[in-house]
């Protein structure tokens, strides 16, 4: 079934070529996002996150080169949300993406502004306003999640 | 037995605990560097590599955002080899990165050296000196993977 793709998605990576041939196979663009996605999810949530709840101990240095990481990798996820990758693989991915370009468009740099922000308060050493912020992006994070994957 | 960690391994993230902290769970080390390591590899070999092999028509400006994103990457999936993860989840790892790590460090550098001359014959435009690059990045990818990894 993995190897199946429907003739409408063939389609449209015909019309998206090329956006696809950054990609061998659809799989590797789920693969590629998901990827990106769990490397963002790992310095903002579990990295920076865990100062900010007192898991792990503050260092300003630290949430700083996570918060770049976040900022780099923000910029990757979406050009690997190629027509015809909603229903491969194991995504989460909702229809909606590709339905509503706009929208998602406009969350993703919801997000990014977000992040950038983040950016800026680790650089300054204070914990209390990197709590602010991190709320802020984690809630830009989930503004889209919300919206556009079925987890 | 997914979730069965051997004493010594508890042991070594006791000790490593600062860059154990960074994951939830010794799993997540594992994803992570292999999901830095899988974007680097998209970005090197199917979009960089296939301008270089003529399978994408050549993009100077594609070309120097793969390799930007490659010289980003090098330098993440690191400190993601927490002692401990040698054997955990679907690695390739093998022991020789936690016995030599002089060794180990140096191949690393000697990659991201490749990459960053990469990144830089990018911005040129020439196309003959990105496939020697290209070559130059990937032989020094193998050198450490054909040490280190058990593909």
């Amino acid at each position: 079934m993995k190897r199946h793709i429907p003739l409408a998605a063939v389609l449209a990576l015909a019309i998206a070529l090329p956006a696809a041939a950054q990609f061998r196979k659809p799989e590797d663009a789920v693969k590629y996002r998901q990827s990106v996605m769990f490397v963002m999810s790992n310095n903002l949530y579990t990295r920076i996150g865990g100062m900010v709840n007192g898991r792990i101990p503050y260092d300003a240095h630290a949430a700083a080169t996570s918060a770049d990481t976040v900022v780099f990798l923000s910029r990757l996820p979406w050009d690997a949300f190629i027509p015809g990758t909603e229903n491969v693989g194991r995504t989460d991915a909702k229809p909606g993406i590709w339905t509503e370009p706009a929208k998602f468009k406009d969350l993703q740099e919801k997000m990014q502004s977000e992040v950038l922000k983040l950016a800026q308060v680790t650089k300054t050493g204070d914990l209390e306003a990197l709590k602010v912020a991190y709320r802020a992006t984690t809630a830009a994070c989930k503004n889209c999640h919300d919206s556009y994957t079925s987890q």
